[in-house]
């Protein structure tokens, strides 16, 4: 079995945004020289998410105003007693989950046709991380 | 390390559909000849999720209407402005997620007594495709 | 390929809790002896979550409220006329998800500085079970 492990960084501009990551994944797949395996894409924060849907401008805009709707910034969250103001960025992250797992199989991410792997920054500009992590042969 | 891969095809008659899967999945899991490792069971679609949860019709029900109720079909997603209908089911497809890892134990899925594999759709009546990823030995 | 199993049992003194498990996966890992591979924390129940996110009791009293906002407990649910009283539960359950899959490197978990595994019970005042599956090498 072979391991193999990236680290990306994302520095956004603004405090939320959606970032397609799809070509970073395969280009640390070519790396790690699996044909047949998984790969993990996974937040190390816990105010940003991986998602898998489709790269169309409106629908991000849908689900960024979907996601404010359900966990709404507001300021009276009891987490802001400790001098934080991103509760809401917490809950975003939860609703959209962390992670995805990728099928790797004959070398290639095995993704159906309106597939994308992106990164959804809820409490951004600054520097934040994601780890690769693919296994296989 | 061994690797096995499934597609398994739906095509619902309704738009909205929830299918109990598990049989399918262990069917992939008896040709793959894995004994212990991982079943990452996976929609390739950003309009159908996969998830873990209980096969009775009442609480299904329950789980469509929440749905909706929490990603409503609606007419004035930005997404609409492409021509499509079906923002609502990105929404929800991203609501439920749209994968679950299996863990498998002597050769058989290790799932609790009420855990069964479900297919849900948001957006049917055409065929859409899950992969079965099994890796192991 | 080595894979190693673990079951944790888990009894709330009340319905819904969140408990740190973190260091409970921490010494399954140091017991399977991997040192590159993949976690996965899985729940074996319908009405439980494992998630992953900050170690703050504000922020977990945030994310109760907010769960059941979104998943409010309720008489009327049509899972409730097979006796049942939990719907909120499975509802919950769904909407947190119910596993979380952690990356091993150099033998250790690789989480984010805040990042911390949760379990999180919705129906609980009975024992309930985690699997903790591992594989790598």
């Amino acid at each position: 079995m072979k391991a193999y492990t990236k680290y990306l960084t994302f520095h956004t501009e603004n405090r939320r945004d959606y970032r397609n990551i799809t070509e970073e994944i395969s280009t640390a797949l070519a790396e790690s020289n699996v044909r047949e395996g998984l790969a993990l894409v996974s937040a190390m924060h816990i105010t940003a998410s991986v998602y898998i849907n489709d790269d169309e401008d409106g629908l991000i805009a849908d689900i960024d105003e979907w996601l404010d709707k359900l966990a709404p910034m507001r300021p009276d969250y009891r987490h802001h007693q400790t001098g934080e103001d991103n509760a809401d960025a917490h809950l975003k992250n939860l609703l959209l989950h962390h992670q995805v797992l990728v099928p790797i199989t004959d070398g290639r991410l095995t993704l159906g046709t309106w597939q994308q792997i992106f990164y959804a920054e809820f409490d951004g500009q600054r520097s934040k991380r994601v780890i690769v992590k693919i296994i296989g042969e």
